[in-house]
């Protein structure tokens, strides 16, 4: 797997004629190297020539898991006191002739880049290699699939455990404390993200978090956006409950999320393209007369990132294809009142799609 | 606070004769203007122009939150179909005359700058306000540094509840779901970074996960490194406890890196360098035959990140000063063996500094 990683890249350079690749996002070192560490503030890097030995540079701190890894190439480090670009620039100058380096323009920041060409200056950066690793993530294997499978069912535990601790006046964070306390001792390391259990119309702020004031109350609705890491892949879905039976109003918009959401998720399948997925959903909330309270693009890449390539959006051309993986996340959200939002997150097969939750989408009602 | 923040970056750019500046840190965007959102993937900025209004551009997500803040300027955003620069651009061709735009070069990805000279051809980027945000970040104010005393308290709590949890048998995970369950209890939203709770060899390294395989086991140390996100500040401490009696080696280290910290911690004053800081720990576990083994810096600046300027390294002639806030934490890490690091994050006084975790340091041995 990492010597097929590494040889793509490597074509890649040669086809495009550059001499180097560096690579600063730690979910694509972990994805090319299959080695995973969070540097923080500190320098992590992959560097890929187009001849010769790809090299990992490590804080000192990581160098013994570095080695220890699945990596069998080179490992440098450095010490919190050196200067970490002094360092790759004298390790680069064992390579011959190296002027083009790729970056990752979407997240090396400037000084990063700055630094280094001010210690190895003949070094230029014009070219973005993020389209190519875009490329090669969009595509999940069997053995990726099956990996987010299992991250999609325990997301699905998720919200059971979730739906369990409903109660009258318990507060949002401790229905989150919860689940993820029973993730936890199920083996879940981490969420995919800071989970969402949102109530009433604190639910119509899609990013709105989770506090001990905003207590469960009779007849409203509750928003539940989690996932879990598994095996350094994601899950994320979005469920929603009701305390008691929900009004007639939220019961309607309930209705008219969830149904744009099956029509786009059933649309699914290989030739279709990304904005005509979004716009099923969105034309679908349009005539029910909320299209000015669907705030954001259908849906979003997901892998080892929870959020990544592609973007579900209006007037994306990008043609789905099998393999793909994807969320489909219509919401309505009228400010003060309510939010609404359903979400799957899928598989794209030959003839359709499988998603990864499989808990029924339906209204949760507590009685 | 949000006029006077700005007021000293409008200062700063007229000094330097720079028309703009564009802030891209979520976190000093919270700073300056007390508007707190993770935008993800999506493109959030601040824009304060030498001369005339500063603006506020978010995701359509986050506009009504952003209007409900206590940032009284503009608020613009942009819907996920469009492209942001481009909208950006159309604001900043209203300004007079901008040429010199001031960026984060620690954190602005290369793409991002890229995508805005695209839209704005005449903007040049080649200042960085990276080191003037840092110094506005490096003196806390007596606000800032009670906040930075209830984090550490609640960071102390912590610590004693993980403590009680200790028994033979159970896992790092588990011992890390309980502390984390009981501190959502307590209101605290997030912890300042994954709790780490390593046992016996695993604790030998430093950036080691929690498992649930990985169990309490008599004789071996626990170290518990942990901090608690309070009103927009982290705290971040390190304590030692021991299941049984602790061995004679494993002992002899905990004495060594507790003394050291002590000696590094009762030195601080305004005057002394950080530099120096550091060689009063390292030169005592050096001179107890550690030195090898004590692979990181002493310690990172504190405040709304939990790692953040200053850096207390080796040969930093950084002056310390009333006001600044930073973690001593030395370590001794043998791989394989054992692992032992202890750390208090301090408030510099004007005659020598105030911790703010109180807890004992000393070894906590559960009977």
């Amino acid at each position: 797997m990492i010597e097929k990683n590494i040889s793509k890249i490597q074509t890649w350079l040669k086809k495009n004629n550059i001499d180097l690749a560096y690579f600063h996002n730690p979910t694509t070192i972990s994805y090319i190297t299959s080695f995973h560490s969070d540097p923080h503030e500190r320098i992590m890097a992959l560097f890929i020539p187009q001849v010769g030995e790809p090299f990992l540079f490590v804080p000192a701190l990581e160098i013994e898991t570095a080695k220890n890894s699945n990596w069998n190439y080179s490992v440098f480090g450095y010490f919190d006191e050196e200067n970490p670009f002094e360092k790759i620039a004298t390790i680069l100058k064992k390579y011959p002739k190296l002027n083009q380096c790729a970056i990752e323009k979407d997240v090396l920041p400037v000084g990063r880049m700055e630094n280094l060409k001010f210690f190895f200056p003949q070094l230029n950066f014009d070219y973005d290699i993020t389209p190519k690793i875009q490329e090669m993530k969009l595509y999940k294997s069997k053995f990726e699939k099956n990996i987010l499978l299992e991250a999609g069912k325990l997301a699905d535990i998720a919200f059971e455990i979730g739906f369990s601790a409903i109660k009258e006046n318990i507060s949002e964070q401790e229905i989150v404390a919860i689940i993820e306390t029973e993730m936890k001792k199920r083996g879940v390391k981490k969420m995919s993200f800071d989970t969402l259990v949102l109530t009433g119309a604190h639910a119509a702020d899609p990013h709105g978090e989770p506090t001990s004031q905003n207590l469960v109350k009779n007849n409203e609705l509750i928003l539940f956006d989690l996932g879990c890491m598994w095996k350094g892949y994601a899950s994320d879905a979005t469920r929603m409950a009701s305390f008691k039976e929900p009004t007639d109003r939220d019961k309607k918009i309930f209705d008219i999320v969830l149904e744009a959401q099956l029509r786009a998720q059933n649309a699914i399948k290989p030739g279709i393209t990304a904005g005509e997925l979004d716009a099923i959903a969105r034309d679908y909330i349009t005539k029910k007369g909320y299209g000015e309270y669907f705030i954001h693009r259908l849906g979003h890449g997901i892998g080892q990132s929870c959020h990544e390539y592609p973007s579900i959006v209006k007037n994306n051309d990008l043609i789905i294809k099998e393999g793909m993986c994807f969320s489909i996340e219509p919401g309505i959200y009228i400010p003060n009142e309510v939010g609404v939002r359903v979400e799957d997150c899928v598989y794209v097969e030959s003839n359709g799609s499988t998603p990864f939750t499989t808990l029924p989408k339906d209204l949760h009602i507590i009685k």
